[in-house]
């Protein structure tokens, strides 16, 4: 653990079938005005707005509705929150939905009593929250992006053709309580199901490709991803498997409410490829990366050869006698690349709405962080093109 | 995970070489009159104890001190500081030590203003805290009970002869800030270091041993258990090591702050035994739940054996190719007996201070809870027998 750090996480979770339980004893503990935000139809044809709304009525709160949250949610939608907050004078916003919910329902609380632009405030120039945040809670319906124990936040600024995160402080914009019911995502059609198990795999592998040391965070790291991929077998087999959908539920919140990242140098770099790629063609999310990984690694791994040696021996069970790093670390990513098709998973961003024309643009548009190895713009677009 | 849960955890860490100067910021969150509570006299040779004491005069804070606590801290003292508390109004309590001091202050902080006698109320009767818990504020000096990041606290009643941990609410009783710098750690003496890894390797074991799916949590255990393995090696061999010393510090936080024990069925005997074996003999925690480790998991391997399997495989590396799950248990327990050994730790109750003759009392003063089986009293006083 060579790199110091600070952890904190404000969240309290309420886990398994009786989860919804517990919706109450968290209402009460806020004020009488409440912002619903949600997606598109799913929960009113599965009847979860009905049961959110009966809860809300029994505990005497007044309810404004945001509904319509797009997938990737746009700062549009961010800014109508912000008005409806001020208007009603909001005392918590209960987020119900998957990720994209969750994300937009933080931009919101910790914009709303921004004064001037929130999108240069908090994107572009990165200053500190307002005095007021709006407290978040969730119920989570669909699993991948973590978004129910931290406080990051993915938008799409439209205009600026710019998919961006930001993270903001722990302490008052992660959700103060998070509902997680594995039943509630038994309902999510089988390519958004994969989507977020890749988006969860990707967080592990971009948490874990960083450093040499033998760090606890790198056990933890395998752990969860061995978890994953023995639930996610399952999944896709049997969707209804409570056990399996629970592993992936909790996975994907450990996968990414920071726990197994403290003390760790990180990669980062899928996310910013597919931020863009995201932005330019709309695909979900866990897809784009999936797409674009293995060309990524492929290309990295010759510059942290050892560490992806360890994710072939560690992760995906492969043999090391007789082999040498390299072999091992091209071993590992195939695996990676059969695990994808194992999934269902599309190949290729023309699949997924992306034209040729797009691929430079998307290119140059792209932050360069990466950790092994800085990727060049034209190392990019052949990944793009690799992908294509 | 089919076992529903609610997690929270409200601590703040701090971890590494510059955690301590965190220290002011945390304490301008409180008011002026602090209590300090520690142990021997370890702090004061180091020099801690000076700094610590800057850092208060420099935040402007009345300082009361209740030092001298013991390895196994006793209810005696609690009650002394429960006066000190409320004789000088405190806002903080301070906690500068090992899990001993931490326990301590965490009994205190929740007693202080009970009525009546809190024993009884906590211990005995296990009724809520009162409104006005004092906050806790630890500075870790030796690792291993995780107490810096849960709200649990073992107190030995002279008086009764009971060693006995009661669990507080996490959102008021665990730690408000921890500051676990690793090289505080370098100047525990090595037998005092041992003690702490194996009271680590215990938790994730009595955690892991319970239930028979294929959790998340599980994954994770064993993650945690083979980050330790590697690092207690390095450590034993150089106490200086800040990488593997910064890796024990960490694998004992998460090894028992209850973030890998979700949903999951858990044992926990090993845990009672030693309470008791540690209330007649006082010797060290760690020490004594290696001891009876061994003989306690050659006795109820055989009804969990798939799970005893698992574990000689994934945490051992024991090769499974020919062998039955019983070959394997039995391999998984020798390995682990290794261990033991290899950390350079006692393997005899009576080399800790236990007589013969005491054995049957202690016998029927354990509390009798187990996982895959419960023993019975004689089974029990049969695992002493061997212990000896």
């Amino acid at each position: 653990m060579n790199i110091d750090f600070t952890f904190e996480n404000p969240t309290r979770i309420h886990f398994g079938r009786s989860a919804m339980s517990h919706l109450a004893e968290e209402l009460r503990l806020y004020g009488p005005n409440v912002l619903l935000v949600y997606g598109k139809n799913s929960i009113k044809t599965s009847g979860l707005y009905d049961t959110v709304l009966a809860a809300l009525a029994e505990c005497g709160k007044q309810v404004a509705e945001l509904p319509g949250i797009n997938s990737n949610p746009r700062y549009s939608q961010v800014l109508e929150g912000c008005r409806l907050v001020r208007e009603h004078s909001i005392d918590l916003i209960l987020a119900v939905g998957g990720g994209s919910v969750i994300d937009c329902s933080k931009a919101i609380a910790c914009s709303a009593y921004v004064e001037g632009d929130p999108w240069q405030h908090f994107w572009e120039q990165n200053r500190p929250v307002p005095q007021h945040v709006v407290p978040v809670g969730s119920i989570l319906t669909m699993t991948g992006t973590a978004s129910e124990m931290n406080s990051g936040s993915v938008i799409t600024n439209e205009e600026l053709k710019i998919k961006a995160g930001h993270i903001f402080p722990m302490a008052v914009a992660a959700p103060r309580f998070s509902i997680l019911n594995p039943e509630f995502t038994f309902s999510v059609p089988r390519h958004q199901m994969v989507s977020g198990i890749f988006d969860i795999f990707s967080h592990l592998m971009e948490q874990y490709f960083g450093g040499d040391d033998d760090n606890v965070s790198d056990y933890l790291l395998e752990g969860d991803m061995l978890a994953l991929i023995s639930a996610a077998r399952k999944a896709v087999k049997n969707p209804h498997d409570y056990e399996a959908r629970s592993n992936i539920m909790w996975a994907a919140t450990m996968g990414l409410n920071k726990i197994l990242a403290v003390g760790k140098q990180q990669d980062w770099e899928v996310h910013q490829i597919e931020h863009q790629v995201g932005a330019y063609c709309d695909c979900p999310h866990g897809i784009g990366l999936a797409i674009v990984s293995v060309p990524y690694y492929r290309l990295v791994a010759p510059y942290g050869l050892h560490r992806f040696a360890r994710y072939a021996r560690n992760v995906w069970h492969i043999d090391p006698t007789g082999k040498s790093d390299s072999q091992l670390a091209q071993e590992g990513i195939e695996a990676l690349s059969s695990f994808i098709d194992e999934m269902g998973i599309p190949r290729h961003l023309s699949e997924v709405g992306c034209t040729r024309e797009m691929l430079p643009e998307i290119a140059a548009s792209i932050n360069r962080i990466g950790s092994y190895h800085v990727p060049s713009e034209q190392e990019i677009l052949q990944i793009l093109q690799e992908s294509f």
